[in-house]
C-alpha cells in the first residue's frame, strides 16, 4: 500500500530551520503585543458557515473551505439540488475554515461580551485558510497576527497601535514606512468632488494609483460613472505632495466645506501629532489614496510597506465603528492591525535579517561509542540541561566521523566526547565545532564554559 | 441580518485567562522538548485524504473531518453514488483534517526524507480534529503535544522520553505514575499461553483490566476464542505483582521459553536501569496489562498517570518499527510520546498548580483624565515598556471609579495616577492595588519600583 506522500497544493510543511525563523517573528511580535498590555485568545478552526457566509462579499463565499458534515450528509437532503453546487454545498456542509481572524473576534466579542472588560485589548495568532489560486507568495493556510481594541473611539488607541507597528518592525530589523489615512477623508473626497455616493467606487479606483498609475485610475473612474468635472476636480487631491504637514493644509483648504472632510483632517492631526510628540523610528506618510479596500473601515487606514524590498503591504489595519453590529451587538467601535506573518517572513529571509543564533537548538552533542561510555554521557548531559543548557546525545554506537557529521550538520556548536579515556577519568573532551580546539574538562568545567557560549 | 452568534459543538473559544494558562503549560513542554534536543516541526492543517484514510481503522476513517472540495464539486462525480455516502464523500472530498501528529509525521519523514539528517528528534505541538461525539473532556478539536525520535533503535531514546517526562510533569507541578510495558513482553505472554496469533486479543482485552476487572477480562478473552487453557496459563501473569525488579524476575521465569518474551523483559530491564541510573522523581511502574490499544507499537509502551486526581492517561507513547513503511519506507525505527495538553489542562485545573502570576499581563495602568493628562500619561508608559515593563492606558477620558474598576476586573497590581498636578511635577501617583498605598514617583522611580515586583 507504498504510496508517494504529498501535501495538498497551496500548503505547505514547515522544517526545523523555517520554524526556528517563523518563531523568531511570532514572538517578537506576540512579546511586543503583551509590552503594550494586549491579551491573547484562540477561537476555534471551524466556525458555523452561517458567521462566515455572506461576511467576505461573493467572492469570499466561495474561497470558504466547507467541511463536509459527518455522518450521513445526504439524508434528508434533496437529490435534486445536485446541480446546484452552491446549493448543495450549503446543504451538506454547516461548518468551515476560519477565514481570517477578524470576523471570528467579532463573533467571539459578541458571544461573550457579558464576560468582556470593555475596551478589550485582544491579540489573536492563528492560521487562517482560503481556497485562492496557490501562486508565489499567496498560501492556501497561513498565519495572521491580529491585535484589536475594541470598545473605545479613543485616538489614543491609534497612536498606540502605530508606536507598536514601529518597535515590531525596529525589534525585527526592517526598514519600514508607515501610511496613514482617513475613511472620513475619503467621504470628505467624494463630497468635494460631488460625489458622495460613489465615495466605494472612488476609493477602490485611487487605491490602485500606486500600481496602474494616475491615468488608469481616471480611466477607472470613468468607468465606474464619474463625470468628466468630478474627475477634474479629483486632480489635485491626487496629486497633493509635500511634507505631512503641508499636505494637510492642502487637504485643509480642498475640503474646507466637507464636515466630514474636516472630522477626518482633525482626527489625521491628533493621531499623527500623538506620534510624533512620543517619537517614531518609521517614516510616517499621509497618503489619500490608501484605501485598504476593505469597507467595514470608518476612520484611521493604516498600511505599512518594508523599504528595502519590493513587497505589498506587510502590516495593515484601521477603525471600524460597527465589526459586530452584524452578529447584533452595535454601537462598539474598534481599531486593530494584522501582521501579515509570511510576507514578513519572506522579507526577513531576502534581507537576511536573523540573529546568528536563530537555528540553534542543542549547545552540545555528547557522543557515544559504547554502553558503558553512552550510560556515562547521558549522565554529564543529564547535569547540563540542569544548568540549563541544551543538548542531546547522538544515540546509536556509531563511529566518531558519522556522530561529528550529525553534529555539524544539525549546526550544534559543541560536541562532547566521552570515550574510555575520559570515562574512566569521569571528564569529557569538549570540542569546539567552528575552531576545532579540544579541552578535557570535568562536567562542571564544561557547564561552566557552555554558560558563557 | 442580526444572528445570535455560536461555535460548532465540541470546539472552544479560549479566553484571555484560559490562554494565559494554556501557554503556561505549552511552553513548559517546548522548553523540555528544547533542553533535550528535540527541533520543531509544523505540517498543514489539511491533508490529503488518500495519507489519512485507512490508517485509523475503519471507526477512525468515519471520524476524520473531510473537506468539500472548491468550486463545482458535483462535476463529473456520479449522481448513482447519492445514496453510498462513503464513496461519495471520497469524490467530492480531497482533503482532510489532521487527525493526529503521527500519521503526518511520518508522511513529513518520508516525503522529506532526503532532507532529514537521521536520528530525528522532532517535536510538533498543533491542534488535530475528530468528529468524535462531544462530551464532557472530549472535543472535536484539541491540542497534541509530541516528541519522536526516528532512524535510531538506541534504548537511550527510551531513557532520554522517560527522564523528558518527569521533568515536563516536574515543572507542572502534577506528581504522577509512568507505566511501563514492551510489546514482545505481550507477544511472550502470547507464546506462553499457546496463542501466538491472539496477541492483538489478548492485549485489548487485558488493557481493560483496571476499568473492567479480571474477571470481566477473562470473560472478552473466552469470547475472543481463547482456550480455557490460555485463559489458565494467563492468570498468574495477570497476578505478577511486587516491586520492579520482582516483577521481572516473575516475568522470567514464566516466560523463560519465549525468545521474544526474554528479549523484551532485556528490554524493559535496560531502560529501567538506565532511567534508575540517572535518577527519576516520578513512580516506574512495570505494567504488564498495559497495551495502548495501538497496534504500531513494537516495542516499549509508555503511560502516564496523575496521581492526585482520578483521570485517564496524561500521556503516552511507545517504540514503533514500521511508522513510515504504509508510506514507501520501510526499516526506520522510532519512539516517542504524545501529551495530552487538554487533560493536562483540567488536572493543573482541578489541582490549581498554576503560578501566581500565570494570568498577569499588564503590570501597570495609566489613567487618562483628559488630553493633556492622557498625552502626559502616554509619554510615561512609553518609557515604561522601553524598560520592558508591560502596561497600557485607559484610552478614554473617564472618572477615576470606571478606570480602577478596569484595572482591579483586569488583575492589573499597579495603576498609575496622571492629574493635572502630578503632570504639572512630571510625576506620577502609583497606587498598589493590593495595599492600596500611593506614592508619589518620578516615572524612572517608578520603573525602578516596578522592576523589582
Amino acid at each position: 500500500m507504498a504510496q508517494k506522500p504529498s501535501i495538498p497544493k497551496g500548503t505547505r510543511d514547515f522544517s526545523p530551520a523555517e520554524m526556528a525563523r517563523r518563531n523568531y517573528i511570532f514572538n517578537t511580535i506576540r512579546d511586543v503585543f503583551a509590552l503594550y498590555g494586549f491579551r491573547q485568545i484562540e477561537t476555534p478552526a471551524m466556525e458555523n458557515l452561517s458567521t462566515l457566509m455572506g461576511k467576505y462579499g461573493e467572492e469570499g463565499d466561495k474561497l470558504l473551505f466547507k467541511i463536509l458534515n459527518s455522518g450521513d450528509f445526504t439524508d434528508k437532503v434533496d437529490p435534486e439540488l445536485w446541480n446546484e453546487p452552491v446549493k448543495l454545498a450549503s446543504k451538506i456542509c454547516e461548518k468551515g475554515l476560519r477565514y481570517d481572524l477578524t470576523v471570528p473576534f467579532a463573533r467571539f466579542v459578541v458571544q461573550h461580551r457579558n464576560d468582556i472588560q470593555f475596551p478589550f485589548k485582544r491579540f489573536q495568532i492563528q492560521p487562517v485558510w482560503r481556497a485562492d489560486r496557490p501562486q508565489k507568495g499567496r498560501y492556501r493556510e497561513f498565519y495572521q497576527c491580529d491585535a484589536d481594541i475594541i470598545g473605545s473611539d479613543s485616538l489614543v488607541n491609534e497612536i498606540e497601535l502605530l508606536k507598536l507597528i514601529d518597535e515590531v518592525f525596529h525589534r525585527l530589523g526592517i526598514r519600514i514606512a508607515i501610511k496613514l489615512n482617513n475613511r472620513k477623508v475619503l467621504a470628505g473626497i467624494a463630497e468635494y468632488i460631488g460625489a458622495p455616493e460613489k465615495m466605494i467606487d472612488i476609493t477602490v479606483a485611487i487605491d490602485k494609483i500606486d500600481k496602474i498609475g494616475l491615468e488608469n485610475v481616471n480611466a477607472e473612474l470613468r468607468e465606474r460613472g464619474l463625470s468628466e468635472e468630478s474627475i477634474s476636480l479629483l486632480q489635485p487631491v491626487l496629486q497633493i505632495s509635500g511634507d505631512t504637514e503641508s499636505r494637510l493644509s492642502q487637504l485643509d483648504s480642498l475640503l474646507e466645506n466637507s464636515e466630514i472632510g474636516k472630522l477626518g483632517i482633525a482626527e489625521l492631526r491628533e493621531v499623527i501629532e500623538g506620534v510624533k510628540a512620543l517619537g517614531l523610528r518609521s517614516e510616517l506618510d499621509l497618503d489619500v489614496s490608501l484605501a485598504r479596500g476593505l469597507n467595514y473601515y470608518t476612520g484611521t487606514i493604516i498600511e505599512v510597506k518594508a523599504l528595502d524590498t519590493p513587497i505589498g503591504s506587510i502590516t495593515g489595519g484601521g477603525r471600524y465603528d460597527n465589526l459586530t453590529g452584524v452578529f447584533g451587538l452595535t454601537g462598539v467601535s474598534g481599531v486593530g492591525i494584522s501582521f501579515g506573518a509570511d510576507r514578513i517572513y519572506d522579507v526577513m529571509n531576502t534581507l537576511d535579517l536573523y540573529p546568528a543564533d536563530t537555528l540553534r537548538s542543542s549547545k552540545v552533542m555528547f557522543t557515544t561509542f559504547g554502553k558503558a561510555e553512552g550510560a556515562a554521557a547521558l549522565s554529564m548531559l543529564m547535569k547540563m540541561r540542569e544548568a540549563g543548557i541544551p543538548g542531546e546525545i547522538f544515540p546509536d554506537v556509531a563511529k566518531m566521523q558519522k556522530q561529528m557529521k550529525y553534529a555539524d550538520a544539525m549546526g550544534i556548536p559543541f560536541v562532547a566526547i566521552v570515550g574510555e579515556s575520559e570515562m574512566q577519568q569521569g571528564k569529557l573532551m569538549l570540542k569546539d565545532m567552528t575552531t576545532g580546539e579540544q579541552q578535557l574538562l570535568t562536567v562542571e568545567e564544561a557547564i561552566e564554559l557552555l554558560k558563557k557560549k
